[in-house]
């Protein structure tokens, strides 16, 4: 085996070209968690198998994704690239964007997947990036490890450590987790391969004394590739002479890689027929387009909507006010969009102005994104880009006085904001979850106009919105949108898509509830329901203990009425099910995309359980004004839960059943497990 | 046995007489934050042997006390009653404090001390109240338990569970806790009793399905005392009737119960000597007041002294304006000094006068403690208090007004700000840890007179004291000081007594870095000495990842220079000590403590080790101008840590050894585990 690998670096054996495809190659879709508030996964699995076309036709073989990091404190910068904060959701998503990878692998246009990262990367301590992560077995098993679990269930084949510790141990070296729980407990058989010098770092750790002795624990521990870091390259071959590392491991790691590449095809066309003009024919087409829009379309969520002041007629003659520096701005791609060009971004400007005359609008940036320099160079640009960024101060008075002068003979304000794409993504940890104080310092001015301020968040988590919430009449979330943003945001401005994002992280009253999720464990002295009164239970003082916007909250146009939940039978034994229904009425003019959420508690269990959580959804189509009953079926099996060993318990007593339009608001009944 | 015990309530079984004395008595001591800070354990033994005799001769044979939660996070309002964020120096406290309690237990004038809360309260996660608490064995090990173990080491005979979860378990129901950590791990042969009420919120928790069963369950877990719940009263009759419960189980619990009676001679004396005239003799003496100011002195942490404009000569004829709303305020006890009475207490002016003519002095609130009416109805006052507290908006207006013109014609002004009593302690958690916002309005009108500002922050938790600080010539932090809180802040600002308090928890530039704490685990991307420049380094991109005052830090007059740490060896094997020796040098003309700290950092280890810990300290005495050399001796035994199953373990290889004022400021050497 050594000797056959010594033997064919000589004899070509062909590269793996890999890279970070996370949320499209060319055609840039929202950022994951925009796609989390979709609660489609059909949509998002059609999204990422158009993703997999377009990498194919440039050449890529593996995607460094999906990130399937649960995550509840946006203070780090990469809750951008997860689904959010709740584990069933997560997983349908991991499951999806697989499946959309590897799509007719073997025969067709699609490439591998290479989940990350294992594990528990998004629990990093007070929301910094690299810190390390600490938890118990069940809290582990029981929200960190499903979404990796299902990715892997799905086929993903290959997997990518994080560069953190959990408990203590490196993940790049936890043979506990990558040999007891992904190949024994999951039977993963492909590769797992480090993150970015993880192998390295871990030395930094002090895990491994040196880069040497870095490789000898990676390679015992499972990593088959080290991913950018010198330990494997150098560090081997003396492991293997002095007698550190035995062979027949080397082999195995060796034999998956070249499993995988001859799997692939790679031995018989080691660019598996990637072409400029495969490139011309697949990339960035009308239908991937298409499809780009209506996943931004269903990724924004309406957070206010006052007096009905959304979606805007066209028809009637008013003026509106675009302002704000993301009102023409291309670059909504967010930070880890590699592959995206932001040439072919379509702006906020550019979709509204296929609904109504230019007449009708008139467009002002008003500030700039950010202008704080410091925090530009050393969020990773050069002086010169500086320079080229931030308007001059003269100009930027120009643009703040245009732009109140715009509001003031306006009707309406549409005020277009957000985070800098240097704000958030990897190692955009902040503490400060706010718009840019030059940004906050406009819209202040704008609130003072009195006129009516629809306000279009584009962010790469979610922000402080307690202020912009409180001053705006309508509120939509827009993520980093993609290259089909401004097209999706006006046809939900306009009324030609009636908003149905609903979010999967929560958003806060301040930075400081951190970590804050709807999932929690019951206290002993809840805020409500408790025997105590007063001041002594559980609670801030100073702020309330809730969020500003719940998971799985989102407003659409027209208004929805849930009835009473439905029970097939109120006791059942294991291995049987139980039918939930519930109607729904709609009350609206414009066709309406609900999220129907069902949630469980276990009243008692010998694991305290969340208050609640998210064990099922559907999202339907509702016509104009009708009615719809939704059946949900419910197995002994979805009951359970882990035990401090992370084994899967299933206790029999009585649950709580919920079924409602977000975590909050719901209808309630109960069964038993006899 | 049951037939005894029924029995004998009929036969005067006396009670046990059990309360929360944290820190003090009617001799009131800081917080003990305050006292963590004094690094003082034998004075600190000294104050909890005088509180023993107080509340001995009220009749109080149980303290509830002392609470050794490690904290890391001080939205947390209990963060007053714990010594801090280190688990060696809280376990320094814990041994003082027990033995201090229980001082001559059997003869003199000792009382039993409970440990609490069993286990990990402090952990609550994002500082909320009641909140639950998650994390791996070696944190939990490592961190966590050794203060708990070393109070049941030094004897206490009592401990108190948790009314939180660990690792989804209640701690009241916690058998593994209770047994095999406590029982079997540690020997404890005392009695544990629950928090209140913890029993019966077993069925809030949604670990019990009712009273009864939440009684079944504790009791089975170890629970000798339901504190404060009907479960026992009434659960456990039927319980043995129905035969869920072992009589042999119960006669455990009555056994430990009665065999602490009887310990304490309660079957003799009832009251065990407790009379009016003790109290008349014991309470209250100057001896222990003289001990009171000291501890207050030694708990008191000079942040900032710019120009050395402390200590303030008396002699000098300056008008210096005393301003603030503790300024001659009493209630400077905190929240948990339950038996104390404000009128005993020592104000700051009071404590000025002793050194200064009041012609010298002004003397002005300024403004109220807090103003905010619905947060005080809310933390336990009711509509009178509330009326009584707050100053009508006219004399506030004048108190203002009054303030602002003594600052004026002040050559120097003392603030003398801080939290209102009800914004820390239980169920005092806080997101905004600042001043009030009427006292950072006057601070700001302070300010703005230009005149030099010396701040005195009274708290019972860390605040922000970013702006303050940066805008105070000298800031002190004095905790809630307690009884003789006045004369020990006087003796420090006039220079009676060289300030020497040094952090026991890190004070953060934002709340949205919590938690934060010194001995965190090494990442794989430190901030410095990374192998990435820039953005991709494990920091915040908008705040420091360093608090703004660290673990360790103080300041006192006068300066001192530590010169290169001196070896006996550089190697040593198992069982064998190394030497460390250091010259420190003191320039400076009063007499002064300093607090030499040591700590250590395990280079490799097969669990991440924190990048630095704190191993021993001593508190030594220098004369005006003068050197000395302090000489710690470190075995093997210190250099180990705990692995995945909580087992301690010591490795051989390199260790990085540090001597210095604070966490951050220290001369480093290294050495080798043979």
């Amino acid at each position: 085996m050594l000797v056959y690998l010594s033997r064919s670096i000589a004899h070509a054996i062909p590269l793996l070209f890999m890279s970070d495809i996370v949320y499209g190659y060319k055609t840039v879709y929202p950022i994951p968690l925009g796609m989390g508030s979709s609660w489609n996964p059909d949509l998002i699995e059609k999204a990422y198998q158009n993703t997999a076309e377009e990498a194919y036709a440039g050449g890529t073989q593996v995607a460094f994704a999906p990130m399937v990091d649960l995550v509840r404190d946006a203070r780090w910068g990469r809750v951008l690239e997860s689904t959010g904060e709740d584990p069933y959701l997560n997983s349908r998503f991991a499951t999806a964007m697989v499946r959309g990878f590897q799509h007719d692998l073997k025969k067709g246009k699609g490439i591998v997947s290479c989940v990350k990262h294992f594990a528990a990367y998004g629990a990093v301590e007070a929301g910094r990036e690299y810190n390390s992560a600490d938890m118990s077995l069940p809290n582990l098993y029981q929200n960190y490890l499903p979404s990796y679990h299902a990715a892997v269930d799905a086929g993903a084949k290959m997997v990518m450590t994080s560069l953190t510790t959990l408990n203590g141990v490196p993940a790049t070296a936890d043979k506990w987790l990558l040999n007891k729980v992904l190949r024994e407990q999951w039977g993963f058989k492909g590769i797992v391969i480090s993150d970015y010098a993880s192998v390295y770092e871990l030395t930094q750790h002090g895990f491994a004394k040196d880069s040497q002795d870095a490789a000898d624990k990676a390679l015992d521990a499972g990593i088959d590739i080290d991913m950018k870091s010198p330990c494997y390259a150098n560090g081997l071959k003396p492991l293997l002479e002095e007698g550190h590392l035995s062979e027949s491991k080397l082999n195995e790691a060796v034999w998956r890689v070249l499993s995988l590449k001859n799997e692939l095809g790679l031995f018989e066309d080691p660019y598996r027929g990637a072409s400029h003009s495969l490139e011309q024919d697949d990339i960035l087409t009308d239908n991937k387009r298409q499809t780009a829009r209506q996943v931004s379309r269903e990724s924004m969520v309406l957070l206010k909507n006052d007096n009905n002041i959304l979606p805007l007629d066209p028809e009637i003659n008013q003026k509106i006010a675009l302002i704000g520096p993301y009102a023409n701005e291309r670059g909504m791609l967010g930070l880890w969009a590699v592959h995206g060009d932001t040439k072919n971004t379509v702006t906020i400007e550019d979709g509204i102005l296929e609904h109504i005359d230019g007449s009708a609008l008139s467009v002002e940036k008003g500030t700039d994104i950010i202008r704080d320099k410091e925090f530009l160079l050393h969020a990773g640009m050069n002086s010169d880009q500086v320079i080229q960024l931030l308007s001059d101060n003269d100009a930027e008075l120009q643009n703040h006085e245009r732009a109140i002068s715009a509001a003031k003979q306006s009707d309406l304000i549409i005020f277009a904001c957000g985070e800098h794409t240097l704000q958030s993504g990897e190692a955009g940890s902040r503490t400060k979850l706010r718009l840019p104080t030059n940004q906050q310092d406009l819209f202040d001015e704008l609130v003072a106009t009195g006129k009516k301020i629809i306000t279009i968040v584009i962010s790469g988590r979610p922000l402080v919105l307690t202020d912009v919430a409180k001053n705006s009449e309508a509120v939509i979330e827009a993520w980093f949108p993609g290259t089909e943003g401004g097209h999706a945001l006006a046809d939900i401005l306009f009324g030609d898509y009636n908003p149905s994002g609903r979010l999967s992280m929560s958003f806060p009253y301040s930075e400081a509830q951190y970590p804050i999720y709807y999932n929690h464990l019951a206290t002993g002295r809840p805020e409500k329901d408790s025997q105590h009164v007063g001041r002594f239970v559980s609670r801030y003082t100073d702020a309330p203990t809730q969020p500003l916007f719940p998971f799985g909250y989102g407003l659409s146009y027209g208004t929805t009425h849930y009835g009473e939940i439905q029970l097939s039978r109120e006791t059942l034994h294991s291995n049987e099910t139980v039918e939930a229904s519930i109607e729904i009425t709609y009350t609206g003019i414009l066709p309406r995309d609900e999220t129907v959420q069902m949630y469980l508690h276990d009243c008692v269990a010998s694991v305290v359980q969340p208050v609640k959580r998210l064990i099922d959804f559907q999202k339907i189509h509702l016509d104009p004004n009708s009615k719809q009953t939704v059946s949900f079926e419910i197995s002994s099996d979805q009951l359970g839960f882990y035990d401090q060993t992370g084994s899967y318990t299933i206790e029999p007593g009585d649950f709580d059943l919920f079924i409602g339009k977000d975590s909050n608001n719901v209808q309630e009944t109960q069964f038993t497990l006899v």
